[in-house]
Protein backbone atom coordinates (compact mmCIF):
# COMPACT_ATOMS: atom_id res chain seq x y z
CA UNK A 1 0.00 0.00 0.00
CA UNK A 2 2.81 2.37 1.24
CA UNK A 3 4.83 3.63 -1.77
CA UNK A 4 7.23 5.49 0.57
CA UNK A 5 10.02 4.21 2.97
CA UNK A 6 9.84 4.09 6.53
CA UNK A 7 13.15 4.12 8.85
CA UNK A 8 12.63 4.33 12.27
CA UNK A 9 15.54 5.33 14.94
CA UNK A 10 15.93 3.24 18.42
CA UNK A 11 18.16 2.89 21.01
CA UNK A 12 18.81 4.30 24.35
CA UNK A 13 18.87 7.57 25.38
CA UNK A 14 22.17 8.87 25.39
CA UNK A 15 22.82 6.45 22.48
CA UNK A 16 23.46 9.96 20.24
CA UNK A 17 20.27 9.58 17.72
CA UNK A 18 19.36 13.33 17.83
CA UNK A 19 22.50 14.19 16.96
CA UNK A 20 23.20 12.06 14.13
CA UNK A 21 19.88 12.47 12.85
CA UNK A 22 20.81 16.37 12.59
CA UNK A 23 23.68 15.66 10.66
CA UNK A 24 21.87 13.47 8.56
CA UNK A 25 19.57 15.63 7.50
CA UNK A 26 20.95 18.11 5.73
CA UNK A 27 22.37 15.58 3.35
CA UNK A 28 18.58 14.55 2.38
CA UNK A 29 17.74 18.11 1.68
CA UNK A 30 20.57 18.67 -0.90
CA UNK A 31 19.88 14.92 -2.24
CA UNK A 32 15.87 16.66 -3.34
CA UNK A 33 14.74 13.46 -1.34
CA UNK A 34 11.10 14.41 0.07
CA UNK A 35 11.34 13.39 3.23
CA UNK A 36 9.75 13.85 7.00
CA UNK A 37 11.04 13.00 10.02
CA UNK A 38 8.65 12.58 13.45
CA UNK A 39 8.39 11.03 16.91
CA UNK A 40 5.14 9.97 18.66
CA UNK A 41 2.90 11.72 19.50
CA UNK A 42 4.47 14.29 16.54
CA UNK A 43 2.15 17.31 17.07
CA UNK A 44 -1.12 14.97 16.31
CA UNK A 45 -3.74 16.66 18.75
CA UNK A 46 -5.18 13.55 20.26
CA UNK A 47 -1.63 11.84 20.58
CA UNK A 48 0.02 15.00 22.69
CA UNK A 49 -3.10 14.85 24.74
CA UNK A 50 -2.44 10.92 25.30
CA UNK A 51 1.65 11.86 25.67
CA UNK A 52 0.42 14.36 28.78
CA UNK A 53 -1.43 11.61 30.51
CA UNK A 54 1.63 9.41 30.45
CA UNK A 55 4.30 12.12 31.43
CA UNK A 56 2.44 14.02 33.78
CA UNK A 57 4.72 13.84 37.16
CA UNK A 58 1.26 13.36 39.63
CA UNK A 59 0.69 10.04 37.63
CA UNK A 60 2.46 8.41 40.05
CA UNK A 61 -0.16 5.40 39.90
CA UNK A 62 0.27 4.84 36.71
CA UNK A 63 0.10 0.60 36.37
CA UNK A 64 2.60 -0.36 33.64
CA UNK A 65 -0.43 -2.08 31.11
CA UNK A 66 -2.27 1.37 31.27
CA UNK A 67 0.76 3.11 30.27
CA UNK A 68 1.72 0.39 27.55
CA UNK A 69 -2.07 0.67 25.80
CA UNK A 70 -1.78 4.94 25.87
CA UNK A 71 1.94 4.42 24.40
CA UNK A 72 0.22 2.19 21.79
CA UNK A 73 -3.25 4.43 21.03
CA UNK A 74 -0.74 7.85 20.90
CA UNK A 75 1.14 5.31 18.25
CA UNK A 76 -2.39 4.46 16.51
CA UNK A 77 -3.03 7.97 16.26
CA UNK A 78 0.14 9.32 14.74
CA UNK A 79 0.53 6.76 12.54
CA UNK A 80 -2.73 7.30 11.08
CA UNK A 81 -2.76 11.27 10.85
CA UNK A 82 0.72 11.71 10.01
CA UNK A 83 2.85 8.37 9.15
CA UNK A 84 0.76 6.77 6.44
CA UNK A 85 -0.49 10.38 4.50
CA UNK A 86 3.48 10.84 4.07
CA UNK A 87 4.20 7.41 2.85
CA UNK A 88 1.12 7.25 0.71
CA UNK A 89 2.72 10.05 -0.92
CA UNK A 90 6.21 8.45 -1.31
CA UNK A 91 8.04 10.28 1.06
CA UNK A 92 10.97 8.85 3.37
CA UNK A 93 9.28 8.90 7.00
CA UNK A 94 12.24 8.76 9.43
CA UNK A 95 10.51 8.12 13.10
CA UNK A 96 12.45 8.53 16.15
CA UNK A 97 11.44 5.53 17.99
CA UNK A 98 8.69 3.27 17.41
CA UNK A 99 7.36 -0.14 17.72
CA UNK A 100 10.96 -1.40 19.10
CA UNK A 101 10.62 0.87 21.62
CA UNK A 102 7.57 -0.66 23.62
CA UNK A 103 8.75 -3.67 22.99
CA UNK A 104 12.34 -2.64 24.59
CA UNK A 105 10.97 -0.59 27.41
CA UNK A 106 7.81 -2.31 28.58
CA UNK A 107 8.54 -5.70 27.52
CA UNK A 108 11.79 -6.66 28.48
CA UNK A 109 12.00 -3.26 30.43
CA UNK A 110 9.04 -3.65 32.76
CA UNK A 111 8.87 -7.53 32.56
CA UNK A 112 5.11 -7.21 30.33
CA UNK A 113 4.65 -9.85 28.32
CA UNK A 114 6.41 -9.48 24.94
CA UNK A 115 3.88 -11.73 22.72
CA UNK A 116 1.00 -8.89 24.07
CA UNK A 117 3.49 -5.84 23.52
CA UNK A 118 4.04 -7.29 20.13
CA UNK A 119 0.14 -8.27 19.70
CA UNK A 120 -0.88 -4.55 20.69
CA UNK A 121 2.28 -2.89 17.68
CA UNK A 122 0.05 -5.38 15.30
CA UNK A 123 -2.93 -3.89 16.36
CA UNK A 124 -2.08 -0.21 15.79
CA UNK A 125 -0.14 -0.58 12.53
CA UNK A 126 -2.39 -3.01 11.30
CA UNK A 127 1.24 -5.07 10.78
CA UNK A 128 3.20 -1.52 8.97
CA UNK A 129 6.76 -2.74 9.70
CA UNK A 130 9.64 -0.08 9.59
CA UNK A 131 11.50 -1.10 5.53
CA UNK A 132 14.71 0.04 7.87
CA UNK A 133 15.79 -0.08 11.60
CA UNK A 134 18.52 1.89 12.67
CA UNK A 135 19.86 0.95 15.87
CA UNK A 136 22.15 2.43 17.87
CA UNK A 137 23.72 0.33 20.46
CA UNK A 138 25.70 1.46 23.74
CA UNK A 139 26.70 0.23 26.47
CA UNK A 140 24.30 1.36 29.79
CA UNK A 141 26.61 3.08 31.91
CA UNK A 142 28.14 5.07 29.09
CA UNK A 143 24.72 5.87 27.50
CA UNK A 144 23.84 7.58 30.97
CA UNK A 145 26.82 9.17 31.69
CA UNK A 146 25.84 11.26 28.31
CA UNK A 147 22.64 11.91 29.42
CA UNK A 148 23.74 13.45 33.09
CA UNK A 149 25.89 15.42 30.64
CA UNK A 150 23.45 17.08 28.52
CA UNK A 151 21.47 18.85 31.28
CA UNK A 152 19.61 20.99 29.24
CA UNK A 153 16.44 18.47 28.98
CA UNK A 154 13.98 18.36 31.10
CA UNK A 155 13.68 15.61 33.36
CA UNK A 156 10.28 13.86 33.47
CA UNK A 157 8.99 10.35 35.06
CA UNK A 158 10.18 7.96 32.86
CA UNK A 159 14.08 9.59 33.51
CA UNK A 160 13.78 8.38 37.28
CA UNK A 161 14.20 4.81 36.32
CA UNK A 162 16.77 2.66 37.73
CA UNK A 163 20.31 1.42 36.04
CA UNK A 164 18.77 -2.24 36.01
CA UNK A 165 15.53 -0.94 33.97
CA UNK A 166 18.34 0.35 31.34
CA UNK A 167 20.39 -3.12 31.26
CA UNK A 168 16.98 -5.11 30.58
CA UNK A 169 16.03 -2.44 28.20
CA UNK A 170 19.07 -3.19 25.51
CA UNK A 171 18.36 -6.46 26.41
CA UNK A 172 15.29 -6.47 24.69
CA UNK A 173 17.05 -4.11 21.39
CA UNK A 174 19.66 -6.98 21.15
CA UNK A 175 16.84 -9.47 21.67
CA UNK A 176 15.04 -7.91 18.41
CA UNK A 177 18.21 -7.67 16.48
CA UNK A 178 18.60 -11.14 17.25
CA UNK A 179 15.32 -11.70 15.55
CA UNK A 180 14.89 -9.20 13.04
CA UNK A 181 18.39 -9.07 11.35
CA UNK A 182 17.24 -8.09 7.83
CA UNK A 183 15.22 -5.23 9.22
CA UNK A 184 17.07 -4.06 12.53
CA UNK A 185 20.98 -2.63 11.60
CA UNK A 186 23.26 -2.30 14.21
CA UNK A 187 25.33 0.50 15.17
CA UNK A 188 27.51 1.15 17.07
CA UNK A 189 27.21 4.52 19.20
CA UNK A 190 29.86 4.28 21.36
CA UNK A 191 32.57 5.07 18.52
CA UNK A 192 33.13 9.22 17.63
CA UNK A 193 30.43 11.19 16.23
CA UNK A 194 31.54 11.67 12.83
CA UNK A 195 32.01 7.99 12.30
CA UNK A 196 28.54 7.23 13.83
CA UNK A 197 27.24 9.56 11.17
CA UNK A 198 29.40 8.05 8.11
CA UNK A 199 28.14 4.27 9.15
CA UNK A 200 24.29 5.82 9.47
CA UNK A 201 24.63 7.50 5.75
CA UNK A 202 25.88 4.59 4.55
CA UNK A 203 23.61 2.21 5.59
CA UNK A 204 20.51 4.17 4.92
CA UNK A 205 21.45 5.37 1.30
CA UNK A 206 22.32 1.72 0.59
CA UNK A 207 18.78 0.32 1.84
CA UNK A 208 17.18 3.25 0.18
CA UNK A 209 19.28 2.39 -3.33
CA UNK A 210 21.17 5.41 -3.13
CA UNK A 211 24.47 7.14 -3.93
CA UNK A 212 26.29 8.55 -0.90
CA UNK B 1 -8.17 -14.06 44.50
CA UNK B 2 -10.97 -12.32 44.86
CA UNK B 3 -13.54 -12.79 48.18
CA UNK B 4 -16.63 -10.04 46.75
CA UNK B 5 -18.70 -10.11 43.93
CA UNK B 6 -18.71 -8.54 40.83
CA UNK B 7 -21.92 -7.50 38.95
CA UNK B 8 -21.82 -5.47 36.11
CA UNK B 9 -24.59 -3.41 34.49
CA UNK B 10 -25.34 -3.61 30.52
CA UNK B 11 -27.01 -2.36 27.73
CA UNK B 12 -27.82 1.05 25.41
CA UNK B 13 -28.34 4.58 26.83
CA UNK B 14 -32.03 4.89 27.43
CA UNK B 15 -32.46 1.58 29.31
CA UNK B 16 -32.68 2.99 32.35
CA UNK B 17 -29.83 1.46 34.08
CA UNK B 18 -29.58 4.72 36.45
CA UNK B 19 -33.13 4.36 37.54
CA UNK B 20 -33.06 1.03 38.52
CA UNK B 21 -29.07 1.26 40.30
CA UNK B 22 -31.42 4.26 42.32
CA UNK B 23 -33.63 1.73 43.42
CA UNK B 24 -32.13 -0.87 44.49
CA UNK B 25 -29.05 0.91 46.41
CA UNK B 26 -31.39 1.87 49.50
CA UNK B 27 -32.74 -2.15 49.45
CA UNK B 28 -28.97 -2.72 49.46
CA UNK B 29 -28.05 -0.94 52.62
CA UNK B 30 -30.99 -1.63 54.18
CA UNK B 31 -29.78 -5.71 54.19
CA UNK B 32 -25.97 -4.23 55.25
CA UNK B 33 -24.23 -5.28 52.25
CA UNK B 34 -20.83 -4.25 51.90
CA UNK B 35 -21.09 -2.52 48.17
CA UNK B 36 -19.27 0.01 45.73
CA UNK B 37 -21.30 1.09 43.03
CA UNK B 38 -18.52 2.76 40.24
CA UNK B 39 -18.49 3.52 36.55
CA UNK B 40 -15.03 3.74 34.42
CA UNK B 41 -13.16 5.87 34.82
CA UNK B 42 -14.80 6.19 38.70
CA UNK B 43 -13.03 9.15 39.76
CA UNK B 44 -9.66 7.44 39.01
CA UNK B 45 -7.36 10.39 38.16
CA UNK B 46 -5.54 8.98 35.57
CA UNK B 47 -8.66 7.46 33.98
CA UNK B 48 -10.33 10.73 34.19
CA UNK B 49 -7.90 12.19 32.13
CA UNK B 50 -8.25 9.23 29.88
CA UNK B 51 -12.23 10.13 29.34
CA UNK B 52 -11.52 13.78 28.66
CA UNK B 53 -9.16 12.96 25.56
CA UNK B 54 -12.04 10.17 24.74
CA UNK B 55 -14.96 12.63 25.07
CA UNK B 56 -13.04 15.87 23.60
CA UNK B 57 -15.30 17.66 21.40
CA UNK B 58 -12.52 18.75 19.46
CA UNK B 59 -11.01 15.40 18.75
CA UNK B 60 -13.06 14.56 15.32
CA UNK B 61 -9.86 13.03 14.30
CA UNK B 62 -10.13 10.18 16.46
CA UNK B 63 -9.45 6.77 14.76
CA UNK B 64 -11.64 4.15 16.18
CA UNK B 65 -8.70 1.62 17.40
CA UNK B 66 -7.41 5.01 19.01
CA UNK B 67 -10.65 4.91 21.07
CA UNK B 68 -10.62 1.69 21.85
CA UNK B 69 -7.44 1.61 23.27
CA UNK B 70 -8.06 4.65 25.19
CA UNK B 71 -11.19 3.46 26.39
CA UNK B 72 -9.61 0.05 27.69
CA UNK B 73 -6.07 1.89 29.40
CA UNK B 74 -9.07 3.47 31.18
CA UNK B 75 -10.76 0.34 32.15
CA UNK B 76 -7.16 -1.18 33.20
CA UNK B 77 -6.14 1.50 35.26
CA UNK B 78 -9.56 1.72 37.18
CA UNK B 79 -9.78 -2.15 37.77
CA UNK B 80 -6.20 -1.80 39.71
CA UNK B 81 -6.98 1.25 41.42
CA UNK B 82 -10.64 0.79 42.58
CA UNK B 83 -12.46 -2.70 41.66
CA UNK B 84 -9.84 -4.98 42.73
CA UNK B 85 -9.02 -3.50 46.23
CA UNK B 86 -13.11 -3.62 46.45
CA UNK B 87 -13.26 -7.17 45.53
CA UNK B 88 -10.50 -7.93 47.79
CA UNK B 89 -12.21 -6.34 51.05
CA UNK B 90 -14.98 -8.44 50.20
CA UNK B 91 -17.38 -6.20 48.31
CA UNK B 92 -19.98 -6.54 46.08
CA UNK B 93 -18.95 -4.33 43.23
CA UNK B 94 -21.91 -2.96 40.69
CA UNK B 95 -19.82 -1.62 38.06
CA UNK B 96 -22.23 0.48 35.30
CA UNK B 97 -20.68 -1.00 32.06
CA UNK B 98 -17.56 -2.99 31.65
CA UNK B 99 -15.67 -5.63 29.03
CA UNK B 100 -19.33 -6.38 27.62
CA UNK B 101 -19.64 -2.19 26.74
CA UNK B 102 -16.24 -2.85 24.49
CA UNK B 103 -17.46 -5.90 22.73
CA UNK B 104 -20.95 -3.72 21.74
CA UNK B 105 -19.96 -0.10 20.92
CA UNK B 106 -16.18 -0.70 19.68
CA UNK B 107 -16.85 -4.35 18.61
CA UNK B 108 -20.20 -4.70 16.98
CA UNK B 109 -20.85 -0.69 16.70
CA UNK B 110 -17.61 0.49 15.12
CA UNK B 111 -17.02 -2.94 13.32
CA UNK B 112 -13.91 -3.61 15.11
CA UNK B 113 -12.44 -7.09 15.10
CA UNK B 114 -14.33 -9.12 18.09
CA UNK B 115 -11.45 -11.07 18.34
CA UNK B 116 -9.55 -8.09 19.17
CA UNK B 117 -12.13 -6.32 21.84
CA UNK B 118 -11.74 -9.15 23.64
CA UNK B 119 -7.92 -9.61 23.10
CA UNK B 120 -8.16 -6.56 24.56
CA UNK B 121 -10.14 -7.14 27.87
CA UNK B 122 -8.34 -10.16 28.64
CA UNK B 123 -5.46 -7.86 28.21
CA UNK B 124 -6.68 -5.20 30.62
CA UNK B 125 -8.68 -7.49 33.30
CA UNK B 126 -6.08 -10.40 33.34
CA UNK B 127 -9.02 -12.45 32.73
CA UNK B 128 -11.56 -11.13 35.06
CA UNK B 129 -15.02 -11.42 34.08
CA UNK B 130 -18.27 -10.39 36.55
CA UNK B 131 -19.52 -12.67 38.05
CA UNK B 132 -23.14 -11.73 37.02
CA UNK B 133 -24.19 -9.09 34.24
CA UNK B 134 -26.98 -7.45 34.52
CA UNK B 135 -28.39 -6.89 30.73
CA UNK B 136 -30.98 -4.27 30.52
CA UNK B 137 -32.62 -4.76 26.87
CA UNK B 138 -34.74 -2.45 24.94
CA UNK B 139 -35.46 -1.80 21.41
CA UNK B 140 -33.66 0.68 19.48
CA UNK B 141 -36.37 3.38 18.82
CA UNK B 142 -37.58 3.31 22.58
CA UNK B 143 -34.21 4.26 24.45
CA UNK B 144 -33.90 6.90 21.85
CA UNK B 145 -36.78 8.46 23.34
CA UNK B 146 -35.96 7.92 26.29
CA UNK B 147 -32.98 9.89 25.91
CA UNK B 148 -34.76 12.47 24.42
CA UNK B 149 -36.99 13.00 27.16
CA UNK B 150 -34.20 13.44 29.62
CA UNK B 151 -32.75 16.70 28.36
CA UNK B 152 -31.31 17.18 31.47
CA UNK B 153 -27.85 15.14 30.74
CA UNK B 154 -24.98 16.86 28.53
CA UNK B 155 -24.99 15.46 25.22
CA UNK B 156 -21.59 14.64 24.05
CA UNK B 157 -19.60 13.16 21.38
CA UNK B 158 -20.73 9.76 21.51
CA UNK B 159 -24.41 10.48 21.54
CA UNK B 160 -24.11 12.03 18.04
CA UNK B 161 -24.09 8.67 16.35
CA UNK B 162 -27.02 7.38 14.09
CA UNK B 163 -29.67 4.85 14.68
CA UNK B 164 -28.08 2.29 12.76
CA UNK B 165 -25.15 2.17 15.42
CA UNK B 166 -27.39 1.76 17.88
CA UNK B 167 -28.90 -1.11 16.33
CA UNK B 168 -25.57 -2.73 15.95
CA UNK B 169 -24.76 -2.18 19.31
CA UNK B 170 -28.04 -3.99 20.65
CA UNK B 171 -27.42 -7.04 18.04
CA UNK B 172 -23.90 -6.88 20.30
CA UNK B 173 -25.20 -7.45 23.18
CA UNK B 174 -27.78 -10.03 22.38
CA UNK B 175 -24.72 -12.03 20.49
CA UNK B 176 -23.25 -12.02 23.74
CA UNK B 177 -26.49 -13.34 25.64
CA UNK B 178 -26.72 -16.04 23.23
CA UNK B 179 -22.72 -16.93 23.93
CA UNK B 180 -22.38 -16.09 27.96
CA UNK B 181 -25.83 -17.34 28.97
CA UNK B 182 -24.54 -18.48 32.15
CA UNK B 183 -22.95 -14.89 33.35
CA UNK B 184 -25.48 -12.57 31.28
CA UNK B 185 -28.89 -12.10 32.63
CA UNK B 186 -31.14 -10.23 30.40
CA UNK B 187 -34.47 -8.35 32.05
CA UNK B 188 -36.88 -6.60 29.70
CA UNK B 189 -36.12 -3.02 30.33
CA UNK B 190 -39.34 -2.09 28.06
CA UNK B 191 -41.52 -2.98 31.43
CA UNK B 192 -42.96 -0.02 34.20
CA UNK B 193 -39.78 0.65 35.86
CA UNK B 194 -41.58 -1.16 39.15
CA UNK B 195 -41.04 -4.68 37.23
CA UNK B 196 -37.67 -4.07 36.14
CA UNK B 197 -36.97 -3.12 39.44
CA UNK B 198 -38.30 -6.29 41.19
CA UNK B 199 -36.63 -8.58 38.34
CA UNK B 200 -33.44 -7.27 38.98
CA UNK B 201 -33.94 -7.29 42.58
CA UNK B 202 -34.71 -11.30 42.03
CA UNK B 203 -31.96 -11.81 39.94
CA UNK B 204 -28.80 -10.26 42.15
CA UNK B 205 -29.94 -11.77 44.90
CA UNK B 206 -31.05 -15.18 43.95
CA UNK B 207 -27.38 -15.16 42.73
CA UNK B 208 -25.87 -13.77 45.80
CA UNK B 209 -27.83 -16.46 47.66
CA UNK B 210 -29.51 -14.21 49.61
CA UNK B 211 -33.11 -13.70 50.60
CA UNK B 212 -35.46 -10.82 49.11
Amino acid sequence: MSKGFLVSIEGPEGAGKTSVLEAILPILKEKDIDFLTTREPGGVLIGEKIREVILDPNHTQMDSKTELLLYIASRRQHLVEKVLPALAAGKLVIMDRFIDSSVAYQGFGRGLDIDAVNWLNQFATDGLKPDLTLYFDIEVEKGLERIAANSSREVNRLDLEGLEMHRKVRQGYLSLLEKEGNRIEKIDASLPLDQVIEKTKQVLFDRMGLTR
